[in-house]
């Protein structure tokens, strides 16, 4: 696998809601898109999974169900039974962990209001979350989990005070919480019959409004507005295509969406502070997000593409054959074999079935580390000179086997070119990023990481190639003026784990 | 199975906690007393259990671990693995579940607070959580489950609003509580390094306490107090006997008692209204207490021993043997044997491997009926008069197919006698009772019961023998001076499901 | 629990078999009575269970499932479903097992033969099993399993040699396969449309057949032949009630009857050796077999109650109560305590809820012993003398730590009188009992056992006396012409176990 | 997925055996070898695993372990300890299984001979299986499963008679097997010591052999004997760099080799028909085997490769890219490239989530189609012309969604090539394909192929094509006298499935 995928960094999660057009009972069965929606955003988080349903009536019955693991463990048949009468719910699904009781921390996060039930699942990492914790417990309210999700969930029905006979303002709620929190959510709330998509004025995390149509009619232009079965919206488009959505628009940074058996309807856009550019994660165009998933109007695959020949020019090789280290880096190693001129090869293949261990390893076990995952196609590169292109290299320990791997079997010369720049910053924006002491390019060995893990040579993308590989088609788009729901007149993008700099104060 | 054993009546839950005597590491482990403990109130509930320990440190570090099911299944070695630490902890076995997401529900429910984390693990139903959810939601509080106990940790987080600066009254907190709520409720609060233990003003709900000894002086009446290794407190006493501890006192009704590493301390008596008489349900000694459980002083097995010798004085019979619907009506039969001077003989025999039913019933199923859980022992009464104690006629549809089954089988004629009177009253104190209508007692066919089922004839305990069962043993206890932790000046008991005589207002 | 059920002495197994009345398809469901039969024969094996279903047509298609566990845990409704369309069938539940592979030794077993698949249940042990593997082998047949099962349906394939053109004489293989082992075996034999039950020319392990009739019919005797819905056959007689059958009668010692949907038909009974009586297996009525079966005529219950009674004769007591250890040793504790006119009381409270130990064992845990499994009823017999009658004695490490509990609880004397005599010997035909060495009654303490165990006396029925209390009952029956099934003119049992006296030379 | 892929069609199984060198305790961790080699070959059959060890002592001790599904789930950590004490063992992983009780045809199969245990991996189908389980049959043994396997252990067993006296000449009954069935077999037989590696005449399946070398060692080809630490014997090669092993050679077409801790000896060839070819699967090179596998000298991928450059000469394609569906597709699309000329892209990306279809489908969901399993790349191929290179087409109804998929979303020609001929005819020799009636090429439909299945055309490499991309390599290393393992002198390989044309009589 790729220095990515080896590496355990991760999103924390992925959100997807889906309202049903119309009228109970909707032909739209709603359970069974939230739970391909669920599957589609799977690589956002594998340790959980939740979903909550409404059937949107007045008092609301909500059903739920959670599980740990993967979509498919989590969600027995019996469990989508119980779902299946909600016309309009959203789901979690979730990356990694702490806190005491794991099963708790999962969501969505649901609560009783003097109002009735909220549900809210939440992508994103609130960067004051430990003030508006004490806030909220200087309240009196006792919170049961270290989850952000609850931390909302309780911020909206704390403030302003709740009274019986009136019904509530979420809308307004939702505002006086983004004026009390600038990033990262995004952030779907549930109330009885309407989703609320929500965005945070930085828009660092993705989230993107999709069509439900007739399945002949999913890649038709002719769709028309009588054909909408229902509205999904989700961190990422991909998960469109496999629940037979249309492409509709990104929700803005800052803009909150209402969706509805009636439609999509933007209720506000909360403005960033004068001066402050969008926030988007570049990290989401280098390696979380599906390649076929599209952000400010371009595929993620291309951009991976277009960081695969930027590093060319900015790092040519004298070499005879272009790889990749399966499977994410694949889109960069075409991309650098086009711009060279090199022909591209496959060097490594993948034995699918190797899973978790369950051998207890011993010394050859250890000793034989990548072999068991890979084989060599020793015949492809024997006696050649090899660019193999990662798409990071995070601690350092993944590739160094692998160029061993490839030289054993006869690899003349390993140069390693990275199609992206060195991590060196944490994130404090939902990104599971190892200590800044682990990684590789914070320690004295990345003096001479070429000769530390054993390459012919190392080169990185730099963050100028990467950002330019990143707005490049954005710019492009805007004189087609094609950037489909983008929306927001400057772009904008946060490299904070390259460069250190913040969209916002940390110590806020 | 006894009427109660088919009728799907039970408690809500058991509660059991843990302090290991002196500093960590100490030589008692509080997580296998805990689960050792939990184990013997299985009886209490078996939807679900869970424990949470605490390592006594400033700050303190919880541990949790909650599962559905036996705690047999909900407890595997690792999750034992992970409470190996703490030298406190509190557990909790649940009965039956209402509401959205199992696991959720599941005790003890532990929050974090302004000053850290508190653990409640509670017995009981608040006859007034619905004022008292709605109040706690009008402060903004959003409440994640259905359950007391989740309620009883936000109240006491609420009021009175809690300062950074300041360390927490929880005493005060608790009283304040205990002020808002009268009944039922036995409750264990766990925080940093101490348990409180409380129990509502009436006694509603049994707890107790235990010390714990070296095994080799569990029983002998020397073991001083250097001998103590830790307490516990529980809602019955036969859990003591199975994790090494010796009886030490109940919990009065309104009492708040703290232990810790130094001891046991009474803080408090909160209590009751003037005139009022203590609550303590009836029907732990008809059914729900383990029959070596000690109430008041007496042992549960005698009381119901007591019973049986009542009913024998209330209702003789002209008949050949007596026997029990097995199991939880034997000690009744025995007493009705002994006072009415027939022989006691068995009628049934068990199969103890009938579990869940995996079998898609059909007619020939159905028809069945008890037939594949008991064997009728043909030759202890064919061809004779039966008097069958059970303990208690709930809806009427399991005696009827036993005594089929019996006369079938050659019993001339079986005469029902019920050790407990008829129930009529739903209960709101953490006791699951059948509706109203179900009750057999509230329908026409009572008037001719005996025809109904089949018996040749049908006879209840009266109320009034029921109680004097009861107490009778008290007095002559209070006369030798040797009410066991009763401490109370006054005896009383709640008998609202056969009265409709409730402790307290219900609208309260 | 019992002496015996501690000790882990158990049977291998317990057979069963269904064909149903008339042509496919047939009112009965024949994979639901096979199940709920070995439910009912669960007691005689918990390690594995297997069902095989015959379409009876021609070719015959058989469905079957085996599965590790109980009944409950092995046969998931799938597995019923794919057995539904058989109308005969046979299954077996097992007990303990050698050997590699562990789901393989699991009966019935199946093998296709020239002439068609026949499948084979088993129950007991062939004396000369080795002897008989290696004429099986030294004709070139691998042996798959250590099982006697798949040991006897290849003798049944191999002897006389296959001729494809002929129908095969399974009858005469079965006389054939008789011819070569004398003992003990309970067998069914299913080919296509026809059971074989046999029962070894001793008769040690038990077999008898049951008419199934309309549920409504079960106990009536005007049941008549117009109204058998199907034939069952069993190990024992208890599962008849639980599937809707009537006693039909016991197959004889030597018997080979053919059961089909025409009916049951005796086919042979081939004869012991001449002055041989025949030998069932006393420790059936004991302690194996579930109380309410019937044996020769007897119920196994009533049996158990003329034991305790006969060693009430024998070993009277001074002492003021009668208690059992539960639950198997209560009839004979109920026999004892009429017998001597001493009360009968509970001492012991079990906790149905302790199961498989999760906890890693500590010194206090060790220390607790039956302590967890047991709570001591204080009150009825705190300062009285104590008779507590278990069924045997074993190990003599069970009965020690309940007299310990007993006495340190406040009883003054605890006197064991066991209810069968000491053990000594190892069986060889199907019992699965300890070693010479680790049985108490071998060992040096044996000659002060009281003072070993810590009771103020222990006092064994005798031989004489328990063989006399189980054929007492056949005479008195013989008298009045009841012996139901019993067929055979002369009466005898098995006691090798307790003397020493086998029913054949061993080394045959 | 590939055709293939989503074609069901699979291997029968794969086999895998090692012996570690010297005395017990070896250095060599047989059972943790076994396990790492049978994931190595998971691709072969994930239906079930199983593994036996022996220790290899006078008399031997064999362990088993066999489980349903992915060598993970079927071995926990605890299977893998009962098998530690092994110093040589086979093992066996399963594609697909009919008959009765499904872990019972698992393999290896061990069965118990006069002679000790003898263990059997079996890798092929015996054309004539019908007639030898008739003649064992007739022998008078009973088969208790349907696997090819326990037929060839019992055959072993059969013939010639065994005596008691004299040691059994496993050898001799091996030849004498291999002269009742002419293939297909790749066998591992084990007894005591010495594991027998088998292939049969035609070199149907697969065999060959590798040496255990330092990890440190694995690629250098300075490993002496000195360091071979064991033998290990399998399907594939593949699996080889995962355990840490040497190739060494090829079992030859008729061979048994003998292994043992003293090494590997050749034991004896048995010859083919007097003019017969050798008749090696072609269809492991075009899609069973894993692609760094290496048959006859050369590396599967490499075969791939040229096949699709062949079909890029036999079929060029006007068109704008070439593309691949993943991932078995992929050598022979890059090798269609790169002969072609034109640029290779990717134009779907693989949901890896999706799993086993835990939905209940409905239309939608139906229609969807493989749009849940594939991303389209759009940007990647929208308005252009796309030559789809697929390894087969079997059924016809996988590429159709994909093309209607890659239409749909802007391809504005697709063609699809197919690396290999039309399947047209069944396999008797180990492979699962479907029937006869199933296979496009057999369809009126496949006149119009193109138009069937939404192409703008279709072609498929020639038969003539196939065998001269695959013969090849062997001559081209035969000038270089490279062909390790090969041995043979003649060139042969089965291409039944395409021809029809048999290797053997199928009446034999």
């Amino acid at each position: 696998m790729s220095a990515f995928e080896a590496s355990g960094i991760g999103e924390e999660c992925g959100v997807f809601g889906c309202v049903a057009a119309g009228e109970w009972p909707t032909q739209l069965e709603v359970a069974q898109v939230l739970t391909l929606g669920l599957v589609a955003l799977q690589h956002r988080g594998q340790e959980s999974a939740g979903i909550v349903t409404s059937n949107g009536a007045t008092p609301p019955t909500y059903a739920a169900h959670k599980g740990m693991g993967l979509v498919s463990t989590a969600f027995a048949p019996e469990a989508l039974l119980k779902l299946r009468y909600g016309n309009l719910g959203i789901c979690h699904t979730r990356y990694s962990t702490t806190g005491i009781s794991e099963l708790q921390n999962c969501q969505p996060f649901v609560v009783d209001t003097l109002h009735g039930q909220i549900a809210v699942a939440h992508n994103g990492e609130l960067v004051n979350a430990a003030a508006l914790r004490k806030r909220v417990m200087r309240h009196g309210v006792g919170l049961s989990t270290s989850s952000d999700s609850e931390l909302i969930t309780q911020l909206l029905a704390l403030t302003p005070p709740m009274e019986e006979r009136d019904a509530p303002d979420w809308v307004a709620r939702i505002k006086n919480l983004m004026s009390e929190t600038p990033t990262s959510y995004s952030l779907l709330v549930m109330f009885k019959d309407v989703i609320y998509a929500v965005r945070d004025p930085y828009g660092n995390r993705p989230l993107c409004i999709g069509r439900v149509v007739p399945v002949s009619k999913m890649h038709s232009s002719g769709a028309g507005e009588e054909d909408t079965e229902g509205w999904v919206v989700s961190s990422e488009s991909c998960s469109f295509q496999s629940i037979g959505a249309k492409y509709y628009r990104e929700v803005l940074p800052g803009e909150i969406v209402q969706i509805s058996q009636h439609g999509v309807k933007s209720l506000s856009v909360v403005p960033r502070p004068e001066g402050d550019l969008p926030a988007f994660c570049i990290f989401e165009y280098v390696y979380f997000a599906r390649p076929d998933s599209i952000f400010e109007g371009q595929m993620v695959y291309t951009v991976r593409q277009r960081c695969g020949r930027q590093l060319a020019i900015e790092a040519p090789t004298d070499a005879d054959v272009v790889s990749t280290v399966p499977e994410s880096a694949t889109p960069a190693a075409l991309g650098y074999a086009q711009q060279s001129g090199l022909p591209y090869i496959e060097v490594l293949c993948k034995n699918r079935y190797v899973g978790r261990t369950f051998i207890q390893p011993n010394t050859r076990l250890r000793q034989l580390g990548v072999a068991k995952k890979f084989g060599a196609l020793t015949d492809n590169f024997a006696g050649k000179r090899v660019v193999l292109v990662d798409d990071s290299i995070v601690r350092g320990n993944t590739i160094s086997p692998i160029i061993k791997l490839l030289k054993e079997a006869g690899a003349t010369e390993v140069h390693i070119r990275v199609a992206s720049p060195p991590i060196r910053f944490p994130c404090y924006m939902g990104i599971n990023i190892p200590t800044k002491e682990e990684l590789i390019a914070n320690k004295p060995e990345f003096q001479d990481i070429a000769g530390y893990i054993g390459a012919a040579s190392v080169k990185y993308l730099t963050v100028e190639g990467l950002v330019s590989a990143v707005q490049e088609g954005i710019a492009s788009l805007r004189q087609k003026d094609e950037v489909i729901g983008s929306g927001s007149k400057r772009v904008g993008h946060c490299t904070a784990c390259l460069t250190g700099k913040y969209p916002v104060e940390l110590e806020w």
